[in-house]
């Protein structure tokens, strides 16, 4: 049995549990001040060319969205994401759960559209009974979207200067922006992304950590943050988990090495899929995969193959999501070939 | 100048402000436990046939919709609402606030749609992510909607027995629920609102009073209300102020009396609209009603005329309310023939 | 029976009814934004000697307190005040369902010590810890305060210059405050308040109206607070009820002057308590005057006057709260002394 | 330089790393829902003598503590605390983040004391206004204490009957856990601690994972748990990470083993730090130990010996605390008696 169930299928890469191992026994002091932590900082700072960010470490996602934009919003502004977003959909209501309301505009393959975003903005001042309203604080993206879809960086710099236009930060969800800065057909890098948002994270639970994400504050952070991951139940005592796996990620340009294999495993696999006559739900740029499956199928696949599901299609029909990582293998590659090759998928 | 800007341009009846004059120097006990609130509460139960039903006195609407809200609902749940719900749209995140999402469904006239809502809760429970989405945990309506529409007494039995099969507490928001009583195309009774909701409150601030809404839970309150009042920063000193209003309002069938008036009003207004040949946003059995007006005729209408603005129509048109209530007078009316009789509504 | 129970026990001022009553058929506009509301700020502004102040009108006493300190704290933060301060004590955990700690320091007669204010916070930030802990963001202080007793000037301004030597805003509850600024024994003015605070309010439901408190910002107020008020379900669509009444508590001084009387009446009950040689529990120089009584004579004195019960003092003894308040008579005090000179207080 | 700092020093025992290294290509599904999650589960029943307990796996104390408590309490409720206790002190305020109060009683050297606890939760019913204030709504204890401390089986048996009767949850911060169970003075097994509280949690972060706590629900879990974790923003994606330790941690009995060994290095440490002739701050018989030094002794052992500072003592001396934990070696040791032979310690 072979997984392309989701992108966190396998523990860590090996070269950070190996750091881990040969660190193991040195005494360090706990809450992120320790050395390793403070050299994945300086990394992470020169990655993105943004000399004066803050950086922090986390364990989650939904614990950094919820930490990030409660702390970026004051209690009477809400969050603008795409109606498909994270925090829109899976996040089991963490943002409300801080007391703010997540406000959804339509999704464009997951994606917001700047004008759209620009004119609901103009739209809320404009209205005359705006006080009465939750005001929008702040902008949340998430790239790759949950879709596996990327915005351009013309979009993404539109976006960026509607928020400036009327102060709201802008957030990036990177679960998995390695493999959105990996992609064959992105022009946006990592300085970009610093450079336009006010707060992004770079994903590690996806990208090869055994859990954590890096958020960075390219310019100004919220004040009193290590107080306020305490409040928010997120600051570990032993900090080195998270500061030693995001310094090896970010030593020799691995978590972009690992990220670009997973894009090639992707590429691959579309490749594969396409030749099988498989039909996808739609085009991804990324290492999610999304295919639509005749229900018959999908019972047969998933007696050799783990994948996802991920929404009905139609009484027949199934969306499913096949995900690449950076430990994904050629054998499954190979396997996943096999498998479409005998009935019931070829005759 | 005349007004129809809302149902809450005047003070209070008249007969509660001197029931508030009679009873001033009695020396009451504080905190709703004066035999005001107590009698209140009688005629309520009895209005409502209910019993057993716990009433509680509030000063308004959006207090009312958060305390109630947050109370029936565990942290994992959500509240269903029309997209066009108050609480959707109009509290400025008070429900969020508390830590919940509002999860809305689309609106016909205001309304849900019982099959809409069947098939929202039973395809959460099929979707196989749902542990990680906020739960459907009750359900709010306004009766009369934001848009002075009504639902039916076949539309709540048929909501009613969703809620109850899959467990979820029905809330009804009846900010004015006076004129929705006594319209002329209603089928709905105060018991049968009883009957079907496991919460509603009965509106005093639209319907005659200073302020203060009842709220009902006809058959099994939460724990510790007074306690969850107290902590919601919504408890009187001085409950006298709601329970002398509510005491006088439930008294030979005030209430109804003054909710009928407004709706005859109502239907006179509609009978000069049309007569002068305005165009309805929507038809409103309510004290509501709703115009589309050319933006140069509003202007005109203003000098003369309070009315609401409700929502950009188009780029040279405008939805306008005019609400009519218990103050609403003959002279009112006639002065609005007269301006709509004249340049530049009739050349 | 006669009642000394509270300072709530009648319903308003007659002067606000007879204002009420005036300008009941009136039509304004809501949520505070009518001309006596307006009114009512100016004269406000002008009393405290604070022409840049923001005014804003809100129902009861636990609602302003919730509502202004989550206002003014970031989420890191508390508040810190006496452990007897009613924010602490006697508002079930209204401060805590905002999401903030309040830090107690001992009491003194129900009073902060500024020295002691002083070496809490230096000592917090000179705890290598601090960074796990609760903030110090703002300073509470009733005035009067739950025992009836004041903050002499002195005591003000030292407790004013901690706060700011610490950038900590200084708020005062003065849910009694008229009494408290015409008590025999004061040398603080309302103008000493707004000059020495950051936020305060003037409290309209025990001094008067039948709700309602004055929260004055002397200087600089919290963004979007109309929003901010609606967001905590405490905005009344008839803000007229609150404006009305606190322009005419501003009205020739009517304000001050029915606290003196409510003075004169605590200082004739002092001095009756004395001739009948009560034990009182503390000196108080406002409305509120503490008593020990033997059980057993208060269980005889309640057959006759109601009084509230603050606490056990030991197994056979309870100290009560005797209040007067601006609607207590001549004939009370004297219906008190006969009370007082039968069995079994005299034999 | 050798480090007595804390129990979190190092990272992870050995044997737990090579678990996630064997285990690392395994693909496993997320959220907990792995073999080793479920397998861990099974063993922490065993080891705790409670066959129907709910085990959950989360990340760390704070966001523990934060969680169990806001999902045992109500909103009108509290949870009661020594004034020493963690969330009551270094949470930076968690608990009330969630909404809830905690309500402090005096210390004994860290602990509460049932007879308190009893006359303080009679005294509330007691009190004619405890419905404005916060209800106790259950009881937290740490054990260990934050001092090192250890409620003997009888009291632990005392306090859970207080609970019982009073139908208040009661809660073991269980962060040290393993050093209190092996500690030479304890009676208290961890079946006793399943029998006499209703949640608790077995601390992993300073007993030998790298992070990681297990709480178990003897009998009865709150409903919809992996929600709530979610919501709380405390899932982790990778769930082996959190079963793998533990499961290896239960296995072949490691847990108690290795605080054992903490134990017997904190044995070892009081007989130097007697011989030696230190001051101890109290009596801890587990792996915390509290000196009052001497400042300039302070600094000239912190040149040698990293050691935490607790609180000021004096002006002239400060408490400090040294930490055995699985990772202290007898070279360790060996050094500190060193330390402690040369000057200035001994002359």
């Amino acid at each position: 049995m072979i997984s392309f169930e989701s992108d966190y299928i396998a523990g860590a890469h090996p070269r950070l549990l190996r750091r881990l191992l040969e660190t193991n026994l040195e005494p360090l002091s706990g809450y992120g001040s320790d050395p390793y932590c403070e050299s994945a900082r300086t990394k992470i700072r020169a990655a993105c060319d943004a000399p004066e960010a803050e950086v922090i470490f986390l364990s989650g996602g939904t614990q950094t969205n919820a930490l990030v934009i409660s702390a970026l919003l004051r209690p009477w502004q809400g969050v603008i994401a795409a109606e498909t977003g994270h925090i829109s959909t899976h996040e089991a209501g963490a943002i409300e759960h801080t007391g703010h309301k997540v406000l959804t505009l339509p999704q464009h393959l997951g994606k917001l559209d700047s004008g759209e975003l620009e004119r609901f903005v103009t739209g809320f001042y404009a209205d005359g009974n705006h006080e009465h309203m939750v005001f929008p604080g702040m902008v949340y993206l998430s790239h790759p979207t949950e879709y596996g879809t990327l915005y351009s960086l013309s979009e993404l710099e539109s976006i960026s200067r509607v928020c400036r236009a009327n102060s709201m930060p802008l957030y990036l969800d990177g679960a998995r922006l390695g493999y959105g800065l990996m992609s064959r057909e992105t022009d946006v890098t990592l300085p970009d992304i610093a450079r336009l948002c006010d707060a992004f994270y770079i994903g590690g639970t996806k990208v090869g950590a055994l859990c954590g994400e890096a958020v960075v504050f390219p310019r100004r952070a919220p004040e009193h943050l290590l107080t306020t991951v305490k409040l928010h139940g997120a600051l570990l005592a032993k900090g080195r988990l998270l500061g030693v796996q995001f310094d090896e990620l970010f030593t020799d340009g691995l978590y972009f090495r690992i990220s670009r294999h997973a894009i090639d495993c992707a590429e691959a696999l579309k490749q594969i899929l396409r030749e099988k006559g498989c039909t996808f739900y739609l085009e991804s740029p990324t290492n999610q995969q999304f295919l639509i499956l005749d229900n018959a199928q999908l019972e047969a696949l998933r007696r050799e193959v783990a994948v996802s599901f991920w929404e009905k299609y139609d009484e027949t029909h199934t969306v499913v999501r096949l995900a690449t990582s950076w430990s994904t293998t050629q054998a499954d590659l190979d396997r996943l070939r096999e498998v479409l090759e005998a009935p019931p998928f070829l005759p």
